[in-house]
Order: C-alpha cells, then structure tokens, then sequence
C-alpha cells in the first residue's frame, strides 16, 4: 500500500522480518487490556490487526491520553517491532509472533460510545448496521466483503482486456418509453415538464454500439428497477454488461466461462474443474422443475405418468385424464415423523398443490403411505423402481396439472436437498428459453425483451407456444446469475416479431422508432450478456443476500437509514422542475400526521 | 481480439504473413470501385481497412448481389490474403501491401442511403451526427475518441490498482439536501412524495468510506450536476474519484502525478519530463490573472504600479489612489494595424474594463501609443525594461480594481498566447487556494464544499477574506483537470466551519446531521481528488469539446436528438409516482401549441 506521510507500514503487514526497526502506525484501537500500569492495545488498519504496548515509563503520551483511550479513537503510534515475549506469541493473529513498542502516541480522533459492538461475533440488528454503515464496515465480514467485490470486478474487467474488449459508458438519463412501467424518473429543469429516465439496463445503447461498429463492447453497468424489494433485490444494482458482433451464443458462453471461472479463481483461490453443465429450458424444467436448477445435488423430478396410466386410484386416474402430470422426488432418508410428513403437504398446498402423497419405503420394497391401500402392489414395485428408492427414503408424489407439479416439486427439491452454505459450486448455462411465457391461463407473454432474437422467426409464428428464441442464463447454485441472447439484427425480422408480440407498427415507431431506424444501416449480427455482479459475489462469500455485498444498500422499502433518503423537498424546488406533488398524496400526509399527533 | 465464430481475424490486422492463407473476415463496406467487371472493396471492422477483391469469375456471390453492394452494408467475405501486385500498395493503410481476393460474400445487413458521409474528411453538422452517433462512431474520429476514453480509463485504474486502492461503489440514489439547487431529483414510487437525488459528486460517501477505514478508495463516478450547460459541461459526467485516510496534500498529488502521467503515456505515447509546475493560488492569480493557468507560454502579468506611482497620467494616478492596479502584459510582436489594436481595447472592455491602454514598442525604446503623449519619458522608459520589451512589441496595460485588471489581462493573454492544439501538455498544481471567494462588492462565499479542512481554523475566523484552505487543483493547458482538498476530520472543526460559512448548527444538523454523528467516531485524517475524465482526454485528443468524447452526448440544452430525451411520459405513470406537472408548465405547453397551430 503507499502508506503516505503519516504511517509507514500497516499494522497487519508486520513481521518478525521489522524487528528492531521503527515504524510509524496509524490505525483504530480495537481492543484494550489495562495490565496494572502497562496498557496492550490492538491496533486496527486496513491491512490487519498487530499489537502495541504502551508503557507509561517510555511515556509514549501523557497518563490523561494513555488512560483516557476508548475503543475506536483514531491513533498514530510510533514505536519499535519486537519479538512477543515466549508463550506470548498469538498464532490467532497473522501479526502474532511480533508487537509495538510504543515510543510516541498521538491521538488522531476520538470516538463516542459505539451504537454497537465491532466484534464480529456480536449479531447486530441489520437496521443498526445501516444506519452506521461505516462502523460496520470496520468489522471483518464487510471490510472482506467490500474487498471481494472490489476483486471481482477487477477480475472481470482482466478478462474483458484480455478478450479485446473496449470499456465504454452508456448514458443514465435517457428516454422513457411508454411502457416503462418500472423506469425511474427524472424531472428535466431546462425542459420543464419532461422526464428523463434512469435505464434498466443498457440494451438499445448497447445494440447502437454494435451497429456503430465497437464490435467488443463491456460496462460495468449501473441499472435502475423502481420495483417492490425482494431479498435479493434492490432499486440500483451493478452488472458486468457485454455485447459482440459477429458473435453468436457459443461465443458469449465462451467469454461467460472465463469470467466466471477467473472470478472464482481471484476470490477462492480455487479452480473449477471441468465443463459448466449445459442444459435446455425443457431439459432443466423435465429434470428439476426450475429453470434455475441447483445441480449439487440429484434430488430429480421423475415422471409417473406412465406406472399409473391406468391406475385405479382416482384421483391420480382423474388428474392425468384431464392432461395433467405425475411426478415425484426420492427425497431421500428424511426419517421425518408423521407430523414432519404432514408438514411437507402443507407446504406443497401453499405452494399451490392441491395435495402431496408421501411414501415411505420399508424393508421388503413396500411402503408406508396414507393412499397405500389405493395402490396396486404393482403400482408401489413400479414408484420405487422408478425412483431408485431404497429402505427408508421418502417419496414425494404430486398430481396436477404440469406446471404446478414442476413448481411444487423443484421447491420442495430444494427445501429439502439445497446445502445451507455455498462451499461447492456449480455453474450451469440454460438455453433454448421459449420465446414466451404461457400463463395460467395459457395465455402467452414474451419471456424476454422484444429485441431477442428467436431461433425461428417462422416458427415463432407459427407455433409461438413452444417456440424457442436464442437466449441463455448462467445459473450458480440455483440462482441466476444473468441472462443474455442473441439480438434481433435485422429490421424486418424485427417488425415481424414485434406484431407477434401484439405490438402495433404504430406503437413499435412511437417507442423504439429511433432504434429501428439504426436497424436498418447494416447492422451485424451480435449477441451479448448481463451479469449481477453482486449477486454472484454474495454466493461466493457465502452471504444471503445481495445487501452485505453493496457497500451503501437500500433497505427492502428502498429507504437508506444511513443519509434518510428518499426525503421531502422544498417546494420551491419542485417548482424549479415545473412539478408538484399530488394533492391526493399531500392528503395522505396530512391524515398520517394527525392521527399520530392523536395518538 | 476474441473473433468468434463469423470472422478468423480483424481487416486491420492483415499483413504479408497472411498471404496465401483463407481468412474469414467481416465488416463493412466503407469503399467501392467498379473497375470493370472486377470489384474493388474497402472492408473495415473494428481493427481497421483492408482491400477485398471481388472478381465475378470467382462467382464469390450473385451478380446481382455483388452489382447491389452499397456503402456501409455489413458483409462476411471468406478469400486468400495476397500481395497486393506490383505498384498497386497503399502505404497510407496499415494493410495496404495485400488484399483479400474473395471466394465468398455473404450480406450479413444492407443499408439505407446514409443521412452523411462516413468520410472523415466531410464535416457534418453536429445536430445530425448526435441523431446518428452509431453511424458518426464508425468514423475514425469518434472510434478513435471512444478507444482514447477507454485507454485513459483503464490507465488510470492500473494506478490505483498499483497503489494499493479499492474500487467501491457509492449509492447514486441519495438524500437531497435543501441546498441541493443544482441537484436532479427522482421520485420515489414505495415513498410517495419523497424524493431520491442524484449524486454532484460522491463527496460525503467518500469520507464515510475513510471513516469506515477503507483507506484508499477509488472509483469511476458517475456524477450529475442540472446546470446550464456550458461548451465543456454535461448534465452526467463522469470522475475518477479518489479519497486516501492519513494522507495530507502531498500524498494525493504523489499519487496524482502517476495518473496524469500513465494516462498520457498510454494515450500518446510519450513520457512526461520533469516536474509537474506547482504554483499557489496566489501566484497563480498574480502572475496570469487566473487560477488555471496556461503555462505553455509567458506573456505574463506585470505590475507597473511602481511606475507610475507619481504619474502626472490622470487616468492612472485615479485608479491608484482609489487602490486599484495598473498592470500590463507583453503581447510580443502581434504586428496589428490600428484597426486589431482598437479591437483590442473592445475586447477589453467586453470582458470588463473601462479602457485598455496599448503600445507599440518603437526603434530606440520610444512607442507609438494613444496616451504616449500623456507619459513621460521615464515612465515610457520603465515601463519597456519591466516588460522586457523590444521593438515591435505590443503593450497591453489596465488600470482598474485589481480583480479586473486580472481578469481582463488573464483573458486577453489567452486570446492572444494560446496554442491552437494541444500537442504540448503543460501541467500545473495550483495550492493554497483562499477558504473564500471575495465577490464584486467584497462579500465573501466559501470557494469549496464546507467539508474542506483551512490551513488554519483561527485564521479563517480572524480574517476570512484571506484565510487559505488545504486545497488543490490539477490543471492542463489552461483547464481545471479537477480538484481536491484535505478534509474536515472533527467534528469540533467542523461545526466552527459551519458557523463562519454562515450555516446555523440547526440547518447543519438538519441538512448534514447524519454526517456531523459519523465524523464523531474516530475519523482519520483524510484527503482526495477527483479528475473530469472527459475533459482530461478531450485535451490529449485535441478535442475542442467533451461531447467528442463521451459516446452518447446530450446538447447544450441537455437533449438527446438521438432517443429524443427529455420527453413527456404518461399521466398514470406520474401519477404512481405521486407527482403531476404544474399547472403553469401545462399551460405554457398549451399556448406554445396554439401558436404552432396559428402560424
């Protein structure tokens, strides 16, 4: 580190190789033990932890300033390295074998009382942790996560050099369009009355950029999403965005790959062996119910339709004459209790089932199961051949209607198999995503953004419910990293899909007009990527969710209980941007106000 | 580069060890020559321009494909790299000794008549290439620009990567404070009412970041300021943004220093020599009339109010009885008729003063000037030794209250002595910049963020008006590269700051209250910087203004002509918002509509 005038070496960078020298330190005291006149102290910077002994007799300060230390003062302590005493040595510590012996200590800055304890073994109240952002990230679990992220960006941007990639800034105030539903905005002063709009991601200026000719583009991305907060998401976030032309899905794959095996490698230390897994949407939904599947473990979804394809149980008998599925899980030896097994069907009921069977496999392949008696011994023999099932595994079987057994099934998977840490990493790539959605209701909706290329342009006319487009996600231990596809590069292409997806000429001019025009000046063939950079740093320090990896995060109401944001603001300053706020909001205001002034 | 699978190599990269091998290129068609029957191509891509031959024997397409080829169509071509024949080399292209005889043509794109020449030597107006910036970027003016930006970018991180920096990010949805005049505001849509605000800098997170001992932080900052835009501003611009804990001035100019210089030698190729020049505020104002001054030539500023202390010159013995200056610059032998020196004295009083004096050094150390007959001959006689001056030499001299006599020949030295390009960097620390700003009528207004430590914390309560601050500028041939300053680092400071500046403990609490709490829990001294990086590479690229450099610009008035940002968005999507435009803005909007309809 370049230690500047007021320190030079920091505190955890010292050695049995300093004894003897002199050094000058500057850190926080993180702890402080009183030994009957001579006073330890650790002394905390950025690079570690070492400690210091302050003995009155050198008078390094006065006895008011030595007994007057708290924890947390800011401190510059000049002293000499010297071997800790025999049995003193702390191998805990990576400074362990040496201390400071303080010649001199200044006092840089005092502290007040802490709201809480730095101690990292001390749990802290997340809001408290917040609130004072910068106390917590003096403990170890932030300042290590503010490191590692700042590592895996670095780490992507290596491979970005490498690969020929030109770093370049898309703008964040840009055009909202009509169905920016969830676009932020941003009040014009010069031209009152108009908005700008904080971008979702960078896709059209990205696509401009292809067709302007970069032909490698990447930007470390910040995006806006004014959605309700999830566990893992937040109002801001921060991508690794790339796009290339002449480029189709191998080649982004191919990048995709050395990003994440060199984030991994610059933050474990490790190496990923081996091939990522590739598997289809269809493939991953037949498999594991999700198409984000958790590859750690088996666990699979098997389809039984066909062992009760004439079945004399009614309500499996009624469920597939009606065109609906099957299917079970072997969850294993759960060696659950009835009221556990109950517990697993209401689970499933919540999670939308009308039911679950469970079957407990016992000595001599037969099982323990409330429809048991509804079974033919056939029936039973087939389930467990099916399933590979073994004495004590517990079989869980879902009927209805497909989408509802898959759903059912990859949770249950998951809450009963997923790993509570995430030691072991498995990435997988998913392509060949359908072109749209089907609902409830079979009713179709794009499953991704208009621009995306599908593999077929007649196909997706023809057939658009099991049309397939050129897209692919990059899933890490059931959790999507990103997704990306390869682009629409053609402008008729682009109308045609545009009216499948029932958006009117007209309305495709009024909202993107601009960007089909750029179609239309010989645009290449490109093809590119988004990754969540916190998201995938969060699962590689093993941290729930993406709030301890952001160094200022937003709560899950988007509030920041650090600055107060959002706030009110002056009405003279609405009126500058030529808006106000509405007076059905105001109301709202004025009622909360009074009702607790009554209260 | 990384080619993919549609191309084997870049156009540009092509040289005589290619001859004889098949390629497969892709690019653009930025030339075409039909030289009978055989076609003539200038592909390019990203990489550069290469000959493709394209003979209808070789039937590398149809007839009517390879007679429909136009300009700027995006094609794969799949050839052998030959020599080019004898006499036939351009050695104005880096490939010009070979050319790629096609096999193949495959049209990945066409494209419609373009709305301008791609030529680099056809100037367009700015206006359309802003709406077609995607077709200006495969200029090599702009691609070039874009390449520079992302060189001088990745330059700068490899220092701070070298010393030892983190990369953080800081939120870009903060609290608005109610000074916030210039801040851009966006509504809250969980928080109706409330409003987020874009950052003017990460100013107060930085020194959170200290406070929670990151001690070196770094980070490419996206920044907003709603201001009227200016030749060399934009309402987004972006910083390299630094901050470094017990650091003072010396360690971030150190650190400054190696960016400046690796950012230039990685764009131009060449190494700085020698010292940077460091001049303080004073120094700076006193001899160039301008805290950023262009130290690529002298012409500076000289005091001739010795000279004339016993004038008999009315004019002048007023000024300086009334305390003002009388000071001149040596123009050199600018060899103006009558008419160019009257333009002069217009100049003058444009930017200020009531009048400006001029001479023209005559054989034998007499001038040829306006007052000449007013000055005697000693003072005509001082007045050439204190300007060096020599025959031929036009002498500027105005007398006025000091602030203008500096300004005015601060700017008319610039007018007058500035280089027209940029092919000689001459850098510049200026320090010791005043705590205030002195205005026209002697009021005084603090010159930096209220969060700048003074050298003195007495001084700058007993005499304000000359009190100095701990702090910097970079500057570059005559431009602000950015500034910085040593920080507040307690809290006790800090409140007396507030109370000079006239901030009131309450409306510090009120507007900084959170901040005033963090700085009370150990805050290391601190200091930092940040750099306009457009600016400081529109000047390595000889650019006269940063839209040449930022990818996608908006206009002066802050409009995108491109996706037609500002614009109007729907009522209900304000309205989810919780705002509505102001009635007055509606009805502007309203009569200005009728008036296009009336005429």
């Amino acid at each position: 580190m370049a230690t500047g005038l007021m320190k030079t070496i920091g505190a955890g960078e010292l050695s049995t190789a300093d004894i003897d020298h002199e050094v000058t330190l500057a850190g926080w005291i993180s702890r402080r033990r009183d030994h009957g006149g001579v006073i330890f102290v650790d002394l905390r910077d950025s690079t570690g932890i070492v400690q210091v002994v302050l003995n009155p007799e050198d008078a390094p300060a006065s006895e008011e300033v030595l007994h007057g230390l708290r924890l947390e003062y800011c401190v510059q302590v000049i002293g000499t390295v010297r071997a800790r005493p025999e049995g003193t040595t702390n191998d805990d510590l990576a400074t362990g074998a040496v201390e400071v012996v303080a010649s001199r200590l200044n006092v840089l800055s005092e502290s007040d009382v802490l709201p809480f304890q730095l101690d990292d073994r001390v749990e802290v109240d997340e809001a408290l942790r917040l609130q004072y952002r910068y106390l917590d990230m003096r403990r170890s679990r932030m300042s290590e996560n503010l490191r590692a992220r700042s590592q895996a960006i670095r780490a992507m941007r290596h491979v970005m050099d490498e690969e020929g990639f030109l770093e370049v800034e898309t703008p964040t105030l840009i055009a909202s369009t009509p169905e920016g539903a969830r676009d932020m905005l941003v009040p014009s002063r010069l031209r009152k009355g108009n908005f700008y709009a904080l971008p979702q991601s960078p896709q059209l200026f990205k696509q401009l950029l292809m067709i302007g000719g970069v032909e490698r583009y990447y930007q470390v991305a910040k995006c806006y999403r004014d959605e309700d907060f999830r566990a893992d998401r937040q109002i801001e976030f921060t991508q690794l965005d790339f796009e290339g032309s002449f480029w189709g899905q191998e080649d982004v794959l191919e990048v995709l790959d050395k990003v994440a095996r060199r984030v991994v490698h610059d933050l474990r230390g490790t190496t990923i062996e081996g091939d990522f897994t590739r598997l289809t949407y269809a493939e991953a939904m037949s498999r594991y119910g999700s198409d984000k599947p958790d590859l750690r473990f088996g666990m699979e979804l098997v389809d039984l339709s066909d062992v009760f394809a004439s079945t004399g149980f009614k309500a499996f008998a009624g469920v597939l004459e009606s065109g609906g599925a099957v299917q079970a899980i072997n969850a294993g030896a759960l060696g659950l209790a009835r009221s556990g097994l109950d517990a697993q069907v209401s689970r499933a009921q919540e999670l939308g089932a009308k039911g679950l069977v469970w079957m407990v496999v016992q000595e001599g392949g037969t099982v323990r199961s409330p429809v048991a008696k509804f079974l033919s011994d056939e029936e039973i023999q087939a389930i467990v051949v099916a399933l590979d099932a073994s004495e004590g595994d517990t079989l869980l079987i879902v009927a209805d209607r497909l989408r509802v057994v898959r759903n059912v099934l990859g949770q249950l998977r998951l809450d009963l198999g997923k790993p509570d840490n995430n030691d072991e990493l498995a990435f997988a790539f998913i392509v060949d995503f359908p072109v749209f959605e089907v609902d409830e209701d079979g009713k179709l909706s794009p499953a991704h953004h208009p621009f995306t290329s599908p593999a077929n342009i007649e196909e997706m006319i023809n057939t658009p419910e099991t049309a397939i487009s050129k897209s692919y996600d990059l899933v890490l231990n059931g959790t999507e990293l990103g997704s990306g596809s390869v682009r629409i590069h053609d402008a008729d292409v682009q109308a045609k899909v545009f009216e499948v997806m029932n958006i009117s000429a007209e309305d495709a001019e009024h909202r993107f007009g601009w960007f089909l025009e750029a179609l239309r000046y010989g645009t290449p063939p490109h093809a590119g990527f988004a990754i969540g950079i916190d998201r995938f740093v969060s699962i590689l320090r093993n941290e729930p969710n993406i709030r301890e990896i952001i160094p200022f995060p937003k709560t899950q109401t988007g509030a920041d209980p650090l600055t107060g944001s959002p706030s009110r603001v002056e009405d003279d300053q609405l009126a500058e941007l030529g808006i106000e706020i509405r007076t059905s909001v105001l109301d709202a205001w004025a009622e909360r106000e009074e009702d607790s002034q009554q209260q």
